[in-house]
C-alpha cells in the first residue's frame, strides 16, 4: 500500500521504517521537498522509501500518518491540502505540546483537543487519534514491553476506526485496543511525569479491572 | 490516631469507614455540623466515628483527608481554617471537575492544578496529592483488582510524602507507588473515557516497562 508519513522526527521515521519493513511504499513528507532528515532516512530505508513535500506525500498516500509536532500539525496539514486528504484516513499520532520549557504544557486542552481541531479543519478526512500515548519505539513494537498494555483509538468514523484497529493489530502487534470517546491527549502530561519518575521512555499503561 | 475526613460523599465515607476498620478515630467534616449523610454514616460506623463542621474536623485530625468535590475544596478548606491545618499533612484526593454536563471538564488544568492551588492557599500545610486517579472502592482496597496497579503521590514535602506512602501501603494495601512531579489531575478525563469505554469504575492503570 502507498502510505504517507507526515513529519521527519523520531516518530515519523520510526513509523516509516516499520511500514517499509512490512512491505509498503512510504513517502515521508516535510515542509521542504528535500528535507535533510528525510533524504537520509530514505537512503537508509531502501528503494520503497521516498520523500517529498507534505503535499507530495498526501497525494501519494492512501492512508496518512500525522507524525508532525502537534504545534505544527494544522499548518502541515494545510500544506498537505484538503483535496489530497479528502476521503482518506488520517492516523493522528500528535500531541498538542508546548515543550519550550521543562514543564510541558498543552496548546489546547480540557474542552477541546488537537484531534478535534484537525477533524473540524478537514471535515472530509477520517481522523483517527491513536498511538499518541506512547513513545515511538513502543508504537511499532508493543511486544517489547514486559506485559500486554493498552492503546486507545478515538474518532467519529466507525469504519475508519475499525481499519485503524486492524492496522494496529496486524501491522504493529497491538493486542489490547480500547475505543475511547476522546480526551486522550491530556494523558500526555501524566506520561511526561511518569517518564521522569521512572527515567525511561519505554513504558506504557495497562488497564486492570476487577 | 485522630483523623479528619473532609467531605461526606462516597469518597469521604469510604475512606472514613476504612479508617474506622483500621482502629482510628475519625471525624467526618462537612459544611453543617449535623449533615444528614454524616449523621447516618457515624451511626453505622460505630463509636469511633464522629462528625462535625469542616472546622471541628480539622481541629480534631492529626492527619486530614480532603475528600470534598474539587470545585468546593478551597472553600471547604477555608472553613476548616488555616490555623487548624497548619503543620499537618493534608492528603488531597480531589479532582477539579466540572461535572455539570456529561462531558467532564476541569476547572483548572495545564499550567496549574488544584493541588498546587491548595498548597499556595495553605503554605504551612503539607499537601500531598494522591488517590485521585482511582474510584473510592479502589482507593481503600486495591488488592481487589486482578493485578497490582499503580498509585501516584505528588507534593513538595519529602517527609510528608514518605508518611503518605506508608499510609497507602500499610493501611490501604497499595504496593506500587510512584512519586510524580505533578500533572496527575488531568488524567481524570482519560479515566472518565475509560470508565465509559469499559462500563466499570472498578479499574486502574498499571505502568508496564520493558
Amino acid at each position: 500500500m502507498n502510505i504517507a508519513v507526515l513529519g521527519t522526527g523520531v516518530t515519523g521515521e520510526t513509523i516509516g521504517t516499520k511500514l517499509i519493513q512490512l512491505g509498503h511504499e512510504v513517502m515521508l513528507g516535510s515542509r521542504e521537498a528535500a528535507n535533510a532528515a528525510a533524504v537520509a532516512w530514505a537512503k537508509d530505508a531502501g528503494q520503497h522509501a521516498v520523500y517529498g513535500t507534505f503535499q507530495n506525500a498526501a497525494e501519494f498516500g492512501e492512508i496518512i500518518f500525522n507524525c508532525t509536532l502537534g504545534s505544527a500539525s494544522l499548518e502541515a496539514l494545510e500544506q498537505a491540502g484538503a483535496e489530497n486528504l479528502k476521503g482518506k484516513i488520517l492516523i493522528d499520532t500528535s500531541n498538542p505540546l508546548d515543550r519550550s520549557t521543562d514543564m510541558w504544557t498543552l496548546t489546547v486542552c480540557n474542552t477541546d483537543s488537537l484531534g478535534e481541531q484537525i477533524q473540524r479543519a478537514f471535515p472530509e478526512t477520517k481522523v483517527v487519534k491513536t498511538l499518541n500515548t506512547v513513545n515511538a519505539n513502543v508504537m511499532v513494537d508493543p511486544a517489547k514491553l514486559l506485559e500486554r498494555t493498552h492503546v486507545f483509538v478515538s474518532g467519529n468514523d466507525i469504519e475508519a476506526k475499525a481499519t485503524v484497529v486492524r492496522i494496529l493489530r496486524d501491522w504493529f502487534g497491538w493486542r489490547e485496543i480500547i475505543d475511547l470517546g476522546g480526551s486522550v491527549e491530556m494523558y500526555v502530561l501524566l506520561w511526561h511525569s511518569l517518564r521522569n519518575a521512572i527515567s525511561s521512555q519505554r513504558f506504557n499503561i495497562k488497564v486492570v479491572t476487577s
